[in-house]
């Protein structure tokens, strides 16, 4: 059911498409890289990658080819891509490239490692930071399975714990866990920023709580912009949080209840691993594929003619 | 102008108390301390401090006495603790334990260590912990110099900075850098709790913005209700935040400009350390002091005529 796979390209070379280069190379699958800036590229060459000379020969010789550009750029790189070439993508938010690839006539699933640092550039990049990471795919109804599965392999053979669901409902779950983390960082970090014994004070929490209000400005503006509705709806669900907070401060017990039920939650993050369970490939995959995603699992290998899912043991919680 | 100093009394040995304990053995310190669980008492004995056989044989037998017990305990402790000795305390809130401090008839100076871990309890107690902390030691208009500084000069010995504000400066800027941070890390972690999918791709800005969710809830249900109008007031700002980050989703260049502005705040922090600089005990000090704080500078050593402040180095940010 998966595709025969050739060598594997990456456009961009930055922090995402840089490590994932190097994750390649580490597993010793054949895969090439390309970036737009030249001295990238020769980062890349002098780190013992192997780099196209251009976008076209790159597109010419690779399937599939993951694109890992700024959202901004993904245009134009869908637009020098051929129609029958598996590609996939890197960006942190899954509807608007949907929409995109599918303008360009391409065969196409979305993809999003649960990855990252506040630090950005090939200089930044290692093997390591992919080891292990929740990868999205998405799977939605005009994904083929065929070409989900081809990806999936790949990811899964660089070690990714690959996570089904559709893009709607990626962009709802990253606007939880992400986008809104990243607003709320930025809003602390500014509010603090013209008190200079605030800051003297300032210890681990403040630290945490801003960490990635270090990241470039202008990545974060854009998965905030292309994520707009879904971080309208959880900053909605935040003021109600607020007001709840507020109406429980001059109750103890009631307060206390408010950090309670975070502190299980918090306590029983990550969920251990249950046990592995096999899916043949077969007609109800898409639905249970699906199913296996909402529930916080994973998929962790690709054979022939079956699959290897991992879900959480969330008895804990 | 510093009082001599006695024997060093603890009461409370949890995360907080324990961990000045052993600083204090640490660089040499005579001290005691006691605990109102004698479990706790017989761990910090085994641990080779020495351990009152009682609250009234502490509180007879040292000068001063630091008090490191939750917010709730305070009234029962000052209750039991003579009006000539200095007496400060570890809470969180200040303006409270002020008030309640001055209605038992105490030589009172409020202090607040920014230090802490998730954990609690004697077990996870450590010198290092307080090693380099800012610990703000309140200075208000009733506060004895003589008293202040015999406490200052204590902490410094330490190897703590010393952060002079008054109570009310002191509430208004924890509120902000920790108050409102462990609110959020509550809120961020709750509204993800029922979401297994959520839960799965969080990453490291979740298990940042989460990470203090994982206090223990009464304590921090403790500190936010005790400084409940300070909390208020930066909740206040924070939705007008979130109000200016929704008119600029739009809009991509006004949208960065809403993250710049934090990441310069937040690269540039914490600010380096500036130099020494010297200041005699004479009449101007209280207001040099309140001043040498607003400005996000402590003091790091008190000698007989003279102490030693540090200035942060802001021409970064």
């Amino acid at each position: 059911m998966t595709a025969r796979i050739g060598v594997v390209g990456v456009v961009g070379l930055g922090l995402m498409g840089g490590s994932l280069l190097r994750r390649l190379a580490v597993v010793g699958l054949p895969a090439t890289g390309w970036d737009l800036d030249p001295a990238t590229g020769d980062l890349a060459t002098a780190a013992g990658l192997s780099v196209s000379a251009s976008m076209a020969d790159l597109a010419a010789g690779c399937d599939p080819i993951f694109v890992a550009v700024p959202s901004t750029a993904l245009n134009r790189v869908f637009a020098a891509l051929p129609p029958d070439v598996v590609v996939s993508d890197l960006t942190s938010v899954k509807q608007r490239v949907r929409t995109l690839a599918a303008a360009h006539g391409l065969t196409f699933v979305g993809g999003h490692p649960m990855a990252g640092t506040e630090a950005s550039g090939f200089a930044a990049a290692s093997a390591e930071l992919l080891a292990g990471a929740p990868w999205v795919l998405t799977l939605d109804d005009d994904t083929a399975l065929s070409t989900w599965l081809t990806v999936a392999g790949i990811l899964t053979s660089l070690g990714c714990r690959v996570v089904p669901c559709t893009s709607a409902v990626h962009d709802r779950a990253v606007a939880r866990v992400s986008h809104l983390p990243h607003v709320l960082a930025a809003a602390v970090t500014s509010a603090a920023g013209h008190d200079p014994l605030a800051l003297a004070l300032a210890a681990g929490s403040f630290r945490d709580a801003t960490r990635v209000a270090a990241t470039r400005p202008e990545l974060v503006a854009a998965m905030c912009g292309d994520n707009a509705e879904a971080l309208k709806i959880e900053i909605a669900a935040l003021r109600r949080h607020l007001e709840h907070l507020e109406e429980r401060l001059p109750d103890p017990d009631r307060l206390t209840e408010f950090f309670a039920v975070a502190q299980r939650v918090r306590a029983n993050w990550p969920p251990p691993a249950g046990p592995d369970t096999e899916m043949a490939l077969d007609e109800d995959l898409r639905a249970r594929l699906l199913a296996l995603g909402s529930g916080g699992g994973c998929v962790t290998r690709v054979g022939p003619d079956r699959l290897i899912a991992m879900v959480p043991d969330t008895r804990g919680t």
